[in-house]
């Protein structure tokens, strides 16, 4: 088996979560794989709605091309919402995973309805959406928000951890669900620990979103070069997107 | 009534596309009413894809923050992906409306289905994920493409005004619909003669959009701003983003 | 512009409920547009069930008829059920909207999610059929009734506003809505000063349905006449009923 | 076990189709069961769009109440859009039961996957709406409409019967499935004659309306009084709906 | 009217069970129908979950092709999951019901919406699946576990009785709905004290499932031998299964 | 990372189609991973229907149930109807995945949308009811049945593989997909050469649930013993069930 170099795109530019996401897809890349955290050199430092999110397609896509250049074998985008997923899955010729998508689709497989536990309230209509858009609306029992900002994550107090871990317990006891999927990159390294304390799958997006790609990967799968994913058409872009093409 | 300033925003930067969806706003705009058209400084000269959505988003939001600055009384966001729709909801204080929700809207108060004529076959999917997004699945009975580029529109040869004419008979004849939307911003001027050619509402999302701003404005009704479509979150955007704040 | 008659049919027969409607009709009304409120000469008071409904689309369709022999641009059906609705589209050379699917079109471009606010326990039914024929169930976080019968509105003790106002104020509180949409043509009157009051979105349908008749107008769209929403097929109606043709 | 009467209501005011239906009944009643056919005294003499129906819902309610008073163990809605039938229920206090849905349930219950043959293309979006109320989108691969009128079926020329069994046989070998709803109560006595020559189930509502009708009252069920089905509140009908009450 | 024969299969081993099933199957059947209650030689003694179902499936089968050595007219599958239904309409040449479709279907006749009291919970995901399955999702308002186990019915107590009893009132109370379906065939007998009681359908299945075998007897109607019902393709079955052929 | 063994569990008892799907299995297996590919040691020669699912299921738990003693880290239900796959989850500790969604899970992940080739025409329905219980509808555009029996797939002529190929062509054509499904385990040895030829992801689901078990084994997340995938309930089975347990 070859060896497999997955870049992982934190699409905020925090330095801080990158390394959280980093640090949890290296805990469960295969030996053979290299796993490349990077973040847009520009952006917004956290992504709490739709605003952030297009800001952050852009990072995204700024670094799948830079990814493609070096070849790289995937690309997970390491934000919740997906950002600019169809977009990146244009440009790369080789798989793109969102942690949303990933953390969703590994659900369904251990249980039959998940709860999703993430940041604000105001972001719980993105994960709406994007149960809508992948099919799971009705896998999913559940949405809480804990009320706190991403960037609360990154912080040592640990009360954001403790809020995740309470809306799980709670989760757990109301919504009659068999897993609880963290809805937000920055949550990555609580996974493994709430999945041993609850007895319950507690899944991440980031750690789903590695075995995918390296299961693509093996799988000899990549992105549908056909049809509505093809290659951006080649066209000037002006200003600054000049750089993406 | 007030007078109201209604800003169109063609997201792509071609003048002359931008000029056809002006003079389309114009046709349809109220007395009391001024149309703004406008295009990004920068961007791709033509949307044909998710790639070119996620570039088109920056731009209308680049636009719509100047629209909001001038203090106009409405967005539209005049390309049939709607790009950047919920997050330039976030930046105004007032509405917004993207041409594809407006059409769609529109074509559901005259007939009980409807088809789409677009463009190139790879946009498809786009209108289908809004088709989903807005409700509209089972008011759409056929989605056509031309397979012609946007810009194909914009040149004198008529060409492509032929092919959308095509479609459009074509759907008449076979999709059982009883009015067709015309899936791109570009096909704006096309709207009224087919409509009278064929005897049918033949519904462009531009001056659709008009009328839709005009109507929230005179109602008093304007973006939520309690929840999920509030203003961003206050937070320094660093590089090229650093003037969307 | 051509100046713009807007017929608004109240589907029941309560000349105080008919008042309130045009009022708040005329409150919204562009200046070329005259509103011509009217109700039906016979039927029932109040429309609290499918069987009122049944008789109200009776009604419906005679002033439909009366509003083309005198020409006008447009009718609205004025009852939160939408009574008769496809049937006066056929009957009609001309737009008709009903105040349902007014409110809720528009609440979907104000908000990602809307609650509705109705009378009796016993019509929430009926909205929620016309969610799922509009294609808006997602975006209908809750359906409140006050539990006040629909004349209960038009009495001066304020007993039922407050109720309104209540139940809005809750939904706020617990629904996650951007919007509320009133769900009666006798809640008409509430509409703009809950909107000042609550800093949300708060939707009557009744002036909603006004400007999407001009809009129809001045777009040149008009119901559709090829296909299910063509006239009615010439036969002979007999009885009360010969009346109709 | 008492005797059973069922009123079976022609909702069109034609005679000819009021006993063809009136027999379609019989044949398939139980010893114990007595069919009561009517037509409303006035009305329309065949129902063909929503404006038919409309008018066709008060005559099926003058003749609920009719035979409400009559003391009939259950009532039979015998046109396939099944007018008037929640309104139905509301003042029955036995159970109503609508043909296209009695055909509809009946089809799911025998294969996975059922087409429908109806009149005129116009009456096609009646069925969906229908198959959506209902819930059984899914389970109908395909709408078919001869393309005749719904009184052609009442002439001895047997040319709507041929195009019946024609588009019947033309389902069969295209849409994979394994039933035909017959979607016109003028279709009745064609049923089991197809069923025949075709191996396949082809169900008319009239006959499963009945043995529907007869299962409830057996089972001790009728019309839900609680909620949103309870009797019609009681309020003064004026003109010519005062008999309705 | 010729007899009617009609196999009610308990998929469970419990005697007990099969009497009760058997007697509330005796209870609503017409003069001229014959019940034979039969349950699997081997098998489990109850079924509360997916494994449970598997097995049940088995015995169902075994059921189904004795019934039909036996020249039955119909076969009931008498457990609420409806194990193995499709596979058993393969097989036999007359109508199958389940008794959760059975009750689901006539619930939707008596009412708007309706609730689901079943066993345990973990029996709620079967229901679930079968309201998407059967295209009842929109018609179900909510699903109830008492949180006793099947043969906890079977007991002499009282106890689980109390517990459905107490359930519906509280489902009355909350969920809005107009009917009760009893989520379980050991449920049989408190079908018509509760529906009583409560002035409110309360539906068993074996009883609704008996009537619709009845019906599509009359009717003529049978499992469509057609496509993808039709007959198992002949096969050499080995070990434990080759009796099953 | 420690080694994994995965049972690849043939449901029908061909051992020369358990020797492709082996062999598929190995094909991706990572290098730490064993393929122990098993099947019933009595069941049908073929899974082409319900019966031969139901049929099949028990053959699955069996084996489940072996492998589960033997201490493997994963099961694999290796026919394209998934059978027993929530029964084989509640019996396993460790995640059980079926081929179909194995496939459809990872046919989103690279394009928008897919078609599916399958075998006879009457297993359609069963891809049709996964569609929908799994959750991805929207994202298939077609099925194709190559009408030809699952172990035409195993003889030598090429007849079959030439029939999948041809299907896989013309859904490229006009289906408008970015991936094809390979409805049947007895395909999985055709994937990568259709995807070699045509320049499409061609997706056996064999091989793409090795990488699933791989990367839920790895992740540490197994099928959920919360709620309604737990162990079935300890009950005594008689007969031929015994050794179940």
């Amino acid at each position: 088996m070859k060896p497999c170099v997955i870049q992982v795109i934190n699409p905020n530019t925090s330095l801080a979560m990158t390394e959280t996401i980093g640090a949890a897809a290296r805990a469960v890349a295969s030996p053979g794989t290299e796993i490349v955290a990077v973040c847009p050199s520009q952006g917004a430092p956290s992504i709490e709605g739709h605003f952030d999110e297009a800001i952050a397609a852009i990072g995204v896509l700024e670094q799948v091309k830079q990814g493609k250049a070096q070849g790289v074998d995937g690309h997970i985008i390491a934000c919740f919402g997906d950002p600019g997923l169809l977009a990146a899955r244009e440009v790369a010729s080789k798989p793109v995973i969102g942690i949303a998508e990933a953390a969703m689709h590994m659900a369904t497989l251990v249980a039959t309805r998940f709860s999703i536990v993430t940041t604000l309230p105001r972001t719980v209509i993105i994960a709406r959406h994007l149960l809508q858009r992948y099919g799971f609306e009705h896998h999913c029992a559940a949405l809480h928000a804990i009320d706190l900002p991403v960037l609360a994550l990154e912080q040592d107090s640990g009360i954001a951890q403790n809020k995740v871990r309470e809306y799980c317990i709670q989760s757990l006891r109301q919504d009659g669900v068999g897993a609880i999927v963290l809805g937000c990159g920055g949550m990555a390294d609580l996974a493994q620990e709430l999945t041993q304390e609850l007895s319950i799958p507690v899944i991440d997006g980031v750690s789903a979103a590695v075995k995918l790609i390296e299961s693509l990967s093996a799988l000899g799968l990549t992105t549908s070069k056909q049809g509505d994913l093809d290659y951006p058409i080649a066209k000037p872009l002006s200003g600054m997107f000049s750089s993406l093409r």
